[in-house]
């Protein structure tokens, strides 16, 4: 079984070197609280009871999975326990105002926080993280009372809370939500529908569960333009913040899933139960996609964790396990055979596990610092501020959520290649692994959500490209600026090239957009993933850019690191970024190819 | 759950009016049984077992999985019956000696037998597919008594047989292998020894099970030349054939696995079982060699049979499940929403899947065909002619192996998008489809291990290229006598495009590895899956070119049949043949940019 070992040191150079996050945490204006030394101290802690807590439970919580009796839940062995600790070290509160017993730290350290969380264990992980999601709605749209009735023991982790979107006809397509409320005429409602997949919706972790659900008031129009969020508490609360009567929301039953089994995943049905609104009438959903972003990239994480975790455990059998000699002539002629690592195949499955886990936390770490800014406009109340920061972060989320879990399905699926008929053994580890990861496209907005959201949303219609062109300058500054680094040329030329495609691809389609309307469907997951292997090459290139830099300025102290820094960075853009033109030939396709077939032809006997 | 329906009548498009079996069973020995009565009587036979005996117990066997009881293993509920009704209707001797009670029909036609059979329900088909295995070592390398004693029960199906090779120490590198014999004195054995992941080692299903192990006698040498193969019954055999003492073979415990949970993967432990010599001293894995080829073609009807059910599992809900508009306009105007097989992103999933699994039949069926050759020169005693055919199939083995299983996990993957989170959900069966598929690429030799089979021993050392060369001289050869066919011109070109690539490859990385010893290793995987897309090609406008022949010469019945095939092959050559593109620029890189590496730079802390 993989355990897990925070990669700190990647962490740190993440934060120090590339992207500077001292000077970004100085200009927020609660920055002046994550000093070196508060940062380390988090650091290391949350290394701690990921290593010690949260790992050990990983495999033992996928063979329990969670029970479901007669309504009631229990999480597997030692989660309520683990939890119990990670609350006590105040970590739920992290990034909450001081005012309802955060620490108020910027989020970003909540994602750095997450991330090293999800990559020790996803499904718990996930308890604390759907949270955040209740916390963030009420922060921003509840009143004063609900804040002060919510908040606290929100952040304190005593309570926990959920996001109930999607019914059994519709998950994507949210106008079709059914579930209603009736007014109880003393300003509260009753609430009746079914919710399902409410990840989080029941379990023994926390004394209440304040779910946050989208239904329709009476007089709502039909459609997305119909719906209304509300606050539904397990148990009703008194004035005094002590906890009430039993609510009507009810566990109907928990999913037998693929993976992810420690995460209660729930069947939520509403008879009746009492209902408080938040947010104005009919703008539920528009409240909703708020946090859309900050939603997405939280989804992103776990791609980047699944590459990781699985490359840690792919790396030691790597080096352990001997069959065959490699090409090249014995490695270790002491023994029988070399270890698998000497052959460059389980290198190329390595390596892609090591340039996706890297490069994606990269990708992450620099959209957790327009989170932060975003953060930081709306704390301060200047909407315009916000909104700038987050229509930028618009345009990473898609790619991040699309083509990360894309990514990390595949390093987790390599995971297990390196092992061989191992990997398909359950007491590895290794197959667990993958099947926690193929969640990650499918919630959250699928990838062919995500692609659409991307290309038809922020690329044509919210930009007429623009949001490319803006990108692709700023690479374009960079190679420029990196013009004279001769070590640096190969990465320049490939960028340069890859800026002038994307550009030209997104004019194609735009194009042909104005006469083939289907072509944003039918290129939107090629455009998604183009645009992630662009990313991610930019991203691999700075890091090179980086490392190059603290070689030539000496201290032996961390030449290999840096060393392998610039060789993962060759190794991404010789084996991986060519993928890159097999869907840029393929999104330019006209859409007829696909629609053309009649629907009784797919299938004919 | 997806219920199987037999594609009979892509079965006979491939059988009557690509491939042309008619005329190819009339050269074989024993093709004159092969009538056309008699091959729809099978086909309908088959269909009909599959659909209704096999398939309902595909999720129930996943359900339930096999029970483990100190030695003894019980195979999911029905399974045993399901068997009993298999063996009854004959099906086991299908393509097996007359004299031993077989129907000795071409062998082709147990390999169509076995995609069906498989897709319907493949943990299932893995007990009477392991036999096979056993079967064909002791017909080809038996006495006359060991094929008297062992042939008829095994071909009557009431008894069943292994392949014993993988060790915990080895699996890929079987000269590692340490189980081993001491003489009993009477010209048996006794064995000693571990043997893991053995398929089918132990079950309920029949009466008894013949082992066919891979051991050392005492005198062995070390490595791959020291290994002998010996029979190990379950029960020793009296003179008569009747059953006597258990034998000292036994199962220690089954494995937990990721997916084919119906099939029993057993740890047998021998401890001084009584075995029997079955071919010459020391050359084990010679043998088994000869068998490699058509091995490794059943295991990539595997790839085949995941693609073509998920398919059948996608289709169904894309045409039901309804969500958002169409974005070229209402398809479903009387609903809220349009079915979402009108998104184009959703027909590209569904086209992947048809594409693999009527693409990857085809190159099956075209496989067996060269399989039936073989044996034909087989059992003609005729070596060379073996021979020639059995180097033929070589080429297209690691091929088909590799590449199909890879796809047949992308389209199971791709099938568990089309549901979007219900995916992911036990209850609807597609999740297991892709658990299921995920062995298909570690067994019966890596994806690695199939890819460095053919770049390095095929086409490289085995003949310089040649193999490729002849390959495409016929697939050139094709394009010339379709060159007047404006129709197919589109399909012409890329073709052509893609055998001078090939070619061109190929010679470049064999110049390349004079001096760069690991780039075998190294450009493998991407070679292997290079060819794959490219003999796909090749297969797609085959299909193409017959589908316009009969359009042209009319008859409506079939139109929208062949309409649907020449679509499905411009979606394979605009959608998925661009990555090979991605594959040739990616294995040409110098093996440095895998190798560089210090081992102990992969994870720094």
């Amino acid at each position: 079984m993989p355990a897990y070992k925070a990669p700190l040191r990647d962490v740190r150079f993440l934060m120090n070197e590339l992207l500077d996050y001292p000077a970004h945490f100085k200009k927020l204006a609660n920055g002046e609280l994550a000093d070196a030394d508060t940062v380390d101290m988090i650091l290391e802690g949350v290394a701690d009871i990921c290593e010690n807590v949260l790992s050990p439970l990983y495999q033992t919580g996928d063979d329990e999975g969670c029970h479901f009796d007669n309504g009631t839940v229990t999480t597997p062995k030692g989660y309520k326990e683990a939890y119990t600790q990670f609350i006590q070290g105040g970590w739920q509160g992290l990034s909450y105002p001081e005012q309802y017993g955060g620490q108020n730290l910027p989020m970003s350290l909540n994602l750095i926080k997450s991330e090293m969380m999800a990559t020790a264990n996803w499904s718990f992980t996930m308890y604390p993280g759907l949270s955040m999601g209740c916390m963030n709605t009420i922060l921003r749209y509840g009143t004063e009372e609900q804040k002060n009735t919510y908040m606290p023991p929100l952040v304190d982790g005593s309570w926990a809370g959920t996001m109930c979107l999607t019914e059994p006809q519709c998950g994507t397509d949210l106008g079709q939500v059914k579930t209603r409320v009736e007014p109880n005429g003393d300003g509260s409602f009753k609430m009746f529908g079914t919710k399902i997949f409410i990840s989080s919706g029941e379990h023994d972790l926390t004394d209440n569960i304040i779910h946050i659900v989208l239904a329709r008031l009476p007089d709502a129009p039909k459609g997305t333009r119909g719906i209304t969020l509300f606050i539904v508490p397990k148990f009703l609360v008194n004035a005094d913040g002590t906890l009430g009567a039993r609510n009507g929301v009810t566990c109907g039953s928990l999913e037998h899933k693929m993976g992810i089994k420690a995460s209660a995943t729930a069947v939520l049905n509403f008879d009746g139960a009492t209902a408080y609104q938040i947010g104005p009438d009919h703008k539920g959903l528009e409240c909703m996609f708020t946090f859309m972003n900050t939603a997405r990239i939280g989804t992103a994480v776990q791609g980047v964790a699944h590459a990781e975790l699985s490359f840690q455990g792919a790396l030691p059998y790597a080096k352990d396990r001997i069959s065959m000699r490699a090409l090249s002539g014995k490695k270790n002629p002491d023994k029988v055979a070399d270890a698998i690592i000497h052959h460059a195949d389980v290198r190329r499955m390595l390596l892609t596990q090591k340039a996706v886990a890297e490069g994606g936390r990269a990708m992450i770490y620099h959209a957790a610092m327009l989170a932060d800014k975003m953060t930081d406009g709306i704390v301060a109340g200047d909407e315009k501020t916000a909104e700038y920061w987050d229509d930028k972060l618009g345009f990473y989320t898609p790619i991040l959520k699309g083509f990360l879990t894309e990514m990390g399905q595949e390093c987790a699926s390599l995971g297990v290649q390196v092992y061989g008929g191992h990997g398909y053994i359950k007491e590895w580890g290794m197959e667990q692994i993958l099947r926690d990861s193929r969640i990650s496209t499918l919630y959250e907005g699928t990838t062919g959500i995500q692609a659409l959201d991307l290309l038809g949303r922020k690329v044509l219609l919210g930009s007429k490209g623009k949001i490319v062109r803006d990108y692709t300058t700023e690479i374009v500054k960079f190679c420029g600026r990196q013009a004279r680094n001769k070590q640096m040329r190969r990465f320049i030329w490939d960028l340069t090239k890859v800026c002038a495609e994307w550009n030209t691809l997104t004019l194609r389609l735009m194009l042909m957009a104005r006469k083939d309307r289907d072509i944003v469907s039918s290129a939107a997951v090629d455009y998604l993933m183009y645009s992630g292997y662009a990313m991610m090459a930019y991203t691999w290139a700075q890091m090179a850019a980086v490392a190059y830099d603290k070689l030539e300025k000496g201290g032996a102290e961390d030449a290999a690191f840096y060393t392998a820094k610039i060789q993962t960075a060759e190794f991404y853009f010789d084996r991986l970024l060519p993928r890159a033109g097999a869907h840029a030939e393929a999104m330019v396709t006209p859409s007829s190819v696909l629609t053309q077939m009649e629907i009784d032809s797919f299938a004919l006997n």
